[in-house]
């Protein structure tokens, strides 16, 4: 349980878990690749960080909200997988930034999530990535990032 | 053809695939996963369903839109794998919703495409997915779909 | 070295690969799939294509931008897997232009990135694809790309 020892020693508390919502699930696993769904900022009291980027958030506040995100990703994915030390390699990541027109920094909000996964996962934490703006989001979430993660089989 | 008895007691017929453009192609496959083409809400007759929900469409609307892409998605699958029965899983769906910047229910409209691959497949037809607006789509389509799934060997 | 050859023989320079930026990189392989980050039109300067398609470029600039991210994806590809001949298929890109709400040609603009592939791998080129447009991309660059590609063992 290396990485749960790192979380407490980072001071992280996963959230709960993305849910089951609907007919779609929060992650499907196929050989040894995890899909995740696109998950957004819930915060531990399963209110969410709301607005545009640009607009009425910061760039800190987005950066803050993509770590949020990734936190709520790895919740997600230690539900499907049991025991976090089994990942490899975190993958790929799509980051989406909720944001105006103009708004031209999405890789330094998408940023929280990626320095969150590195500092969590060390040199596995690594991944590609897609950071880029949207116009609109589910409930108005500021940011939602999907993740495919590879793990042992 | 469990599945494609399934299709019929539904009273669906699929539409006709999606065409190999120029030079991408509806489907490929690489060891046991296919991954489709981004498709869009084709209609038997070749029309589209167009316009920007939140604006030109209702939610409603956009629901029957996305549950539309998702019958091209499986008439597109079902061309490259020629049986449906050979379905494992959907894996993935990364959904798109053109829409306004203030429209904020693209789940409710993904789900269209959701609840269909669900009734068509069962338990195998659950798959992570994301949701999410964006500012403009191809020929105005309302919803925009790609899907990874999972075949026998 | 054949891919090379080609290369040359089209007259084309690769520009320099994606960089490792942050806590994040180019490129992370999975069995035989790499999984390519989102790229951005560089020029051989380090300069960049930006501009909103629809509004700052026409739909023919639009064009040149995808092709040149195609470029670099390809370079990027290069310095990941070291001999470009090992590429068994380009898997799926997922393009997105940077445009107006009321742009709807993006397959258009991202037949740039389409067409350079197959030109450059022949039927081995031949890729799933979405294309769709977004409201805003980093750096405001034009159009971005994401690409999966199948290689060799």
């Amino acid at each position: 349980m290396q990485i749960e020892t790192k979380l407490k020693e980072m001071g992280l508390e996963l959230p709960p878990p993305g849910k089951a919502v609907a007919n779609y699930v929060p992650a499907v696993r196929s050989s040894n690749l995890i899909f995740l769904s696109g998950h957004g900022p819930i915060l531990k009291d399963g209110s969410l960080i709301t607005g545009k980027v640009g607009a009425d958030l910061t760039l800190e506040e987005g950066y803050q909200a993509a770590r949020q995100v990734a936190l709520v990703l790895v919740a997600s994915l230690k539900e499907d997988i049991g025991d976090l030390d089994k990942v490899q390699r975190v993958v790929k990541l799509l980051g989406m930034v909720n944001c105006t027109p103009e708004f031209v920094d999405q890789p330094k909000v998408i940023n929280g999530a990626s320095d969150l996964l590195v500092d969590i996962f060390g040199a596995k934490g690594k991944h590609a990535r897609s950071a880029i703006g949207v116009n609109a989001l589910p409930f108005n979430i500021a940011v939602e990032i999907e993740m495919i993660v590879a793990v042992e089989d």
